[in-house]
């Protein structure tokens, strides 16, 4: 493809993100961040591949919606629906695969192990018996107890680091300080973009400060495009990582088509399209090679026990 | 005041209600809502006042912020933030006064009992001892346990109605069926509107049928004003009821004014001012005998324990 300086190809200069970044509030605690994560690469660092204990590699699976605020002191914002079931569902299974997990995750979305209890009552599921000692009923005994026991096998092992975001700012934020950080890992590396990102945003300076006033007639706002950030992550941040995106349409005539564009356009290693209608049933995995169509087997498997198991094959045969 | 055939007073007329009740989706479970909400005011209408067990009265709270659809298969929305701290805190303090609460909370928001629990790790708070018996760290025993047992408590004895919402759509027809069921009540009941209700949303039939593009530049919106329903519920749906709104703003300049303009506009009888900066530790309640501060009086405390019995006084005096 010739050099696209007007920008048509949707892909984003390098001019374009690093100004987006400079006008975006800093993240807090940027720096216990920052030791964190350099942390938790270097420690698997040395033990992914033939050479280690074994470790599959790391992967980094964003997760949930991102918000957009519209105030500074912000009481509004566009939100891109998430529950983020996808995310911690893939996160269980790359554990499970032998993979360390760098999870980035929208705060107050499902989180792996206990995404299958109800956050608006899971009290529910406890009870106090005679001697006032917490009960679980039989009903939920066994979910309950494997949740707590996986939660805390994944923890004490050091397998899985968590980073939570709210807004785009802080999202995009993260997914930098991510990648040039697992750079290091090379093909090791891999990326699993569940999260929905907003695709507008309304630039930090030009915003409101204070909450927009409701007396004065209807709203009219103009948003702006995000900077589109894969096409940067895979040429600059981690060039050699195996990278996953994923592709949600409403419109299921389109979707394939938008699929395959992202795959071309962003350099990706796998696209996966799914449609807001049956997400949690079925996806289709774009690659250069051809289109692979996943089914959920039935309602007691996920989806994405057989997608990551699928992923898990190609990224190996990546690092070969 | 003099009738206002313009609106600019920021009155709704019964009209622009009517026309936005039409033009929004049917609420789901519309039937098996109606009539929870029929036997919950039915079982609770004899026993308010000296007639009855002494039950207090029956307050309707609102808690948590709306989403506003910008696409009818929703993928992108407007959010009002709140957690809903302020709404389950609420619940649990009309519940201890003798009050049944019905809640109309935002799903996933915070709930009455567990609004501790950080819905982001709550599996920490457990861990399974050597015969796989759940257990909770000495350090959380106390919190846990008096959490499950209260949530019980309210539960077993009938005394808690929760409806969730996510859109705005949801959340006004909500208000309307309760309120309009609560009128039966008559002075025994109350409206403490905590939640965050928008002030501008897209018409349904305006709202773009899927996904909106993001390959094309910039995206201009524009957002109606969401009829103020506070002044048709303090009129049609429930005159008699004790009514208490809540103003949040980031300005601390123009809140308390604004405050004492919702109180004589929708006839509310009191209207709780808060910031968003510190808006756990300090309210200000405007009624039309003035103002009243309420400050938390420790991190032990929460500001809500002091403002509901306050309004529960209020409320006595209003039966009387």
């Amino acid at each position: 493809m010739a050099a696209d300086p007007s920008g048509a190809s949707g892909r984003s200069s390098e001019d374009e993100v690093a100004a987006f970044f400079r006008a975006a509030p800093p993240l807090r605690d940027r720096d216990r961040v920052a030791g964190e994560l350099a942390e938790f690469v270097d420690r698997h660092s040395g033990t992914t591949g033939s050479g280690g204990r074994g470790l599959a590699g790391v992967v980094c699976i964003t997760s949930g919606g991102t918000t957009v605020p519209l105030e500074q002191r912000c009481v509004r914002y566009i939100d891109n629906f998430s529950s983020g079931q996808r995310g911690a569902a893939s996160t269980e299974y790359f554990l499970k695969a032998g993979y360390a997990v760098i999870l980035i995750y929208r705060r107050g979305s499902k989180q792996p192990y206990c995404r299958f209890l109800s956050e608006d009552s899971f009290l529910e599921f406890f009870e106090l018996g005679e001697e006032s000692e917490i009960q679980v009923p039989d009903s939920h005994a066994t979910v309950v107890k494997t949740a707590i026991s996986n939660y805390w096998k994944a923890t004490d092992e050091g397998l899985l680091l968590k980073l939570p975001f709210t807004t785009i700012f802080e999202y995009l934020q993260l997914l930098q300080m991510v990648s040039t950080e697992m750079n290091c890992l090379g093909q090791h590396g891999m990326f699993y973009l569940a999260a929905a990102v907003s695709d507008f945003y309304v630039p930090w300076e030009s915003m409101a400060k204070h909450k927009i006033e409701s007396a004065s007639g209807p709203l009219n706002m103009q948003l702006n495009q995000v900077p589109k950030m894969l096409f940067i992550l895979r040429k600059l941040w981690a060039p050699s990582a195996f990278c996953v995106s994923f592709k949600l349409e409403t419109d299921p005539d389109i979707l394939l088509q938008k699929a395959e564009v992202a795959l071309r356009k962003y350099g990706m290693n796998v696209v996966v399209a799914n449609e807001l209608a049956n997400y949690k049933d079925v996806v289709v995995m774009v690659t250069s090679n051809g289109r692979t169509t996943v089914q959920r087997p039935s309602k007691e498997h996920d989806v994405e026990e057989q997608l990551i198991d699928l992923l898990v094959k190609m990224h190996s045969e990546h690092i070969m």
